[in-house]
């Protein structure tokens, strides 16, 4: 890849940059929010630049393809982590080659394959979490986690990618079935599709369906990561109806659920639930 | 801190005792299990070791009072994180100071609060991913996230040294209830110790209880590296009966659930839920 500007100018500009958009937060965006003892520059974040990292705006699109790509080399978690590290380190070399991005394999599979936390957003969120302050991150990694519980995956891209061949590898060309994982959850998310599409969740096509999600997280990675460079992040997802009905006691009255919690209640607590449980 | 040994001697020192422990392994031991394109060393991971990184025995109990005090500095996924990482950067500086364990700061609470996947769990899973292949990370993760959904929290271990004040920090001295999660996730891990021990989840109680937790997970996390390292590690976790069950028609002949989903079944699905879902 054509070296278009040094590091040394691009670490420059970008901080510029991050301080630029920063209004009134010019210490919390090259300063960790908090960190203590040995959270501190000097004991743990000696890298060459100071957390959070520099970022320069990406092509979602080359996201969307590494990510996919990524998917088949190392799982959903990884691939979605290296698609937004790798240009950076391609181009820049430290700090973004500082993180062995091997790191995030045990991801996979809701972790270990345990189906928890879906890898792609986990993934996802670990890379933005380089680049964001403690705040920001927590914005924009709430916005990536509620956006994935309402998107139909793959995404029309994506599927247009695989039936055309555009991705960086083919494994399958077929046109996959979409749907909304409604939570967060690996177990949840791959379950609902299998069960919708009638392929079987050790399948092929249900691999191809998790590397698409995994460019599918990886884009839209970028995508918030780019609209907060811009200054144009506005977070758009809205809490269901079903949690604020549930938090009206859960949060407010009983306080037995965190306030933060804004995952569908009903998607795993049934009507018919025993809910004295 | 006593600089016992020079990085150098480390390193060379610990090389030898990852190669000697991984008979028949000595390739994945100190390569990447794999990568592909951007995850070869030379682009991504050019830190000054090759991943995996080496370990050397840690104190489980220094781990469990660095997670507990980590947790209130940045939260439960830093805390557990940082809990495993920092003795070896202080001690040795690169690679383990080339990671911004403020990356981790996200994991919190689920993932930005959500409740998902605990984020002690998170981190300290993300901590040992640094120091063996991908083959031994997803075994060693699945014990630990096994040994999580039983182990009564906190720990007796945390629970005096809160109540005797030996922890780092003290922001409450407390006995605390204890329960198990029976979940990886955040949210049932929270909600069901809230409402046995009837302190509320914004409580400072509950913070202290998660904190604990913290510790107890680094804790256990560099129990199950040292156990590695001395060639001791066993998988001890036992699948539940009911996964077994629900396994019989819905990973064998449904194929709707993936094999390696281990979590209770029945901790969500109730015996009452819909069975056509």
């Amino acid at each position: 890849m054509k070296r278009q500007i040094t590091r040394k100018e691009f670490l420059a500009k970008t901080t510029k940059t991050v301080v630029a958009v920063s209004a009134g937060a010019v210490a919390a965006s090259v300063l960790p929010a908090s960190g203590g003892q040995w959270g501190q520059a000097g004991v743990i974040n000696t890298a060459s630049a100071a957390w959070p990292w520099p970022y320069s705006a990406l092509d979602r699109e080359d996201a969307r393809k590494r990510g996919h790509k990524g998917y088949y080399d190392g799982g959903c978690c990884y691939g979605a982590f290296i698609a937004v590290l790798a240009p950076l380190a391609e181009r820049f070399g430290a700090p973004y080659t500082n993180v062995p991005a091997q790191m995030m394999y045990y991801g996979a599979g809701g972790g270990a394959g345990w189906g928890s936390l879906c890898g792609a957003l986990n993934g996802a969120a670990a890379a933005i979490s380089l680049f964001l302050d403690r705040s920001r991150a927590t914005s924009v990694v709430s916005e990536l986690f509620g956006w994935y519980t309402t998107a139909p995956f793959p995404s029309d891209i994506s599927n247009d990618y695989g039936t055309q061949r555009v991705f960086l590898v083919n494994r399958c060309d077929k046109l996959l079935k979409q749907t909304a994982a409604a939570s967060t959850l690996c177990h949840a998310s791959v379950s609902t599709w299998s069960t919708a599409s009638g392929f079987k969740t050790e399948s092929s096509e249900r691999s191809e369906r998790c590397a698409r999600l995994t460019g599918d997280c990886a884009a839209h990675a970028v995508e918030l990561l780019n609209d907060v460079s811009a200054a144009k992040f506005r977070a758009t997802f809205v809490t269901p109806p079903s949690v604020a009905a549930c938090q009206g006691c859960h949060g407010s009255a009983i306080q037995n659920v965190r306030p933060s919690v804004k995952e569908d209640c009903q998607r795993c607590h049934k009507p018919n639930w025993d809910h004295r449980f």
